[in-house]
């Protein structure tokens, strides 16, 4: 590793007063942010292996997908416009029955190929075949918190989980503590009583958080409160669930009063996932009032076959279109918050808001530069208003992952693009036989 | 005028059968598709001046943004998340106050390098120094529907509507044929009865369409229950407005069933406008249902101050996501109906419905080109899908308009965009001043 010195970018550090500067030089040092100066502020004395001009770029903390199915690239398209149970047992989970650990580790890639190339530093990954994803990371250069899927109703359940527990144990800081691991039991709905207590002891026991699904559909509470009698959300509380930390809840649709209150008084992180809610026609999550609440609250693209793309910059938008049209206040969700979700709000949500989500020395040189010079973006009224109603992922240049140029002036620097493509064919062959 | 032969494509032709063909060849002669040829069918005698290897590409009739005000990008970005009237009052009529005819000029060329980026080829605008938004579209090559805005309640509006009905005589049929005029009565809510009798007339006598806002809020319905006892489209009807062919009216949100039996029976183009609609919170218009009852539905971004980019992909995911969301059923607007809205739809909503919005011999040649061979849009189990749900529009390479390549392999042929940034940017330094 070495240094680098950004030179001459607008830098929006998403700090908590969310300040922007509009020309300031950073300089990265091994795998940090190690200084951060305004206008002509940097002494002359500073020097790096690398220098960059980044006159007429934004320069903003690395994007965090905070919910995804990184390897679903596998059936981005396969099947759109149905309801969600057809949706699942014709199409997907045939076809998921016959994935093998290959698969999942080429179109994990294929997926982080895309959230880079669309300045995504880290992302929320839960999946099939977990090793796999872990080796995408790793292999990558990018940033993962990796679980795997625990389906509790499978005949083989315990075991899943004794092998996730190990995996977590096993796998964790790998990649140059890129790597962060966490246990997935995929829902409340898919999982019974007996097996969630397991999932608390083993991640207590190992020290890592929870990644699970919360309260999507409506039909999830129903169901809840027929077979349970309370919300999803109050039967994890009640198995304790939330005694763990960091535990990252995706969805969290449909909420109850109670619900909300347990969400904010065990810090529970939130994955808000606006797209996917729209598309499979789930329903609003109460965004405002969770914020207004002191929620913890980040952004995710769930997977790709229910998107159909990894875009943060996208899912960012429609953070701040919908929930304007749903309270019929076009205040709400203005661009700051939603660029402080898709960054620093992920990045607590994960539990790692000490390490990432905002542009300061110290944090990790988690970054990406866009182009602002192009039509779309012009004239420049306000940098962060652009980022979020009018950029587009193409916009990004270059990514620095853990002090790394993964992606540079947009060329991805640690991928075959061309291989991944040929390899994800392959599995998409076998897999349509 | 020369002739082009785009080979290996796959051509989403978006006619009445929604046709895509996996790998064809395409000839375009003067400004006209002249050929259309699946798989190896091309006959060995074909030829043309030019050439193009698409082998990886999409081709998709060029897009048609059915409502926008373009010179607005002067003001993107400007003001965002308020209310609307303190927006229009407070931030965005004190500028246009200052406005001059050089700066829509060039903030209208700003807007048109952006979609013809972006895969536009058509565009229907309305707004202030209507001349000079006229002589953009002309200058650029991009085929534009131009309607100066009529404001009843100006003391001038007289005046302003014989300028704009000779503005309509005059100019239309302008660069070969690309400029196509219309009127633009405002709305019902800024124009008297007694206005637009005479636009009716007016319209009548030039022989060119109308294009007005609609119901775009709540608030104007119960204003016109109040002060006129009918809904606006009603009124609108009764004035005779309706019995000029075409007429586009934009938004149309807020409608009866007696509204929307209006709208179909008298063939009103309608400019579904859902990303605006979002971010002022105006509502959802009854997309599903119009188009049922067998409306004519095209799609709009509106103006760049309110959306706040010009990218009519973008449009057609979020009609597509809106309505999914509004209806709770994840089956209505399929991505081929989208891409037919942002096409097709739209040509017919516009009164052009004979020239543009597909693919097919003898229609214009308004053509654009996706590059499909990146990572955010592998595996391609679904092009249309694709298009509606992952393509972004910077994906667009190339773009013919008329027969010309106004964009080629991702540079703009008719226009200095370093020009037009520095002419915008000083129209905002006068502005702000």
């Amino acid at each position: 590793m070495g240094s680098w010195l950004i030179q001459n970018a607008t830098i929006v550090t998403v700090d908590e007063n969310n300040t922007v500067l509009p020309r300031a030089d950073l300089l990265i040092q091994g795998s940090e942010i190690a200084g951060l100066w305004s206008g002509d502020q940097i002494p002359p004395s500073i020097s790096a292996d690398r220098t960059m001009d980044a006159d007429g770029m934004v320069l903003i903390p690395g994007l965090i997908n905070a919910h995804t199915h990184a390897a679903m690239t596998l059936l981005r398209g396969y099947a759109d416009d149905m309801e969600l149970m057809p949706w699942l047992q014709e199409r997907i989970w045939p076809l998921e029955m016959k994935l093998e650990a290959d698969d999942v580790y080429w179109a994990t890639l294929l997926g982080i190929a895309e959230m880079i190339r669309g300045g995504v530093s880290c992302f929320n990954d839960m999946y099939h075949f977990f090793a796999a994803a872990a080796q995408a990371v790793v292999d990558s250069g990018i940033r993962g918190v990796v679980s795997g899927v625990l389906l509790g109703f499978l005949p083989n359940a315990e075991d899943n989980l004794k092998q996730a527990i190990a995996f977590a144990e096993e796998w964790r800081g790998a990649g140059n503590g890129r790597l962060v691991t966490m246990l997935g039991p995929h829902a409340p709905y898919t999982c019974p009583d007996h097996l969630l207590k397991k999932v608390v002891a083993g991640a207590q026991q190992v020290g890592v958080g929870i990644h699970i699904h919360l309260s999507e559909t409506a039909g999830e509470i129903e169901d809840s409160q027929r077979d349970h009698g309370v919300s999803p959300i109050r039967r994890m509380e009640e198995l304790g669930l939330f005694h763990v930390w960091p535990v990252l809840g995706a969805h969290c649709v449909h909420l109850t009063d109670e619900d909300l209150e347990i969400l904010v008084t065990h810090r529970v992180g939130i994955a808000h996932n606006p797209g996917s809610n729209m598309k499979l026609a789930s329903g609003v999550a109460p965004i405002p009032r969770l914020l207004a609440a002191g929620a913890i609250v980040g952004l995710g693209t769930d997977g790709p076959a229910s998107n159909n793309n990894l875009d943060m910059i996208e899912e960012m938008r429609l953070a701040a279109l919908l929930h304007k049209l749903h309270t019929g206040d076009p205040t709400v969700v203005p661009a700051p918050q939603a660029l402080a979700m898709a960054t620093r709000g992920g990045a607590a949500a994960l539990g790692l808001g000490d390490l990432l989500g905002q542009i300061k020395v110290g944090l990790k040189a988690d970054l990406a530069l866009l182009d602002f010079t192009q039509s779309h973006l012009q004239p420049r009224h306000d940098v962060v208003s652009h980022l979020v109603y009018a950029a587009r992922a193409g916009d990004v240049r270059t990514v620095f992952i853990n002090g790394e140029a993964v992606l540079l002036d947009g060329k991805l620097q640690t991928m075959d693009e061309d291989e991944i493509h040929r390899q994800v064919r392959k599995s998409v062959d076998r897999l349509m036989r």
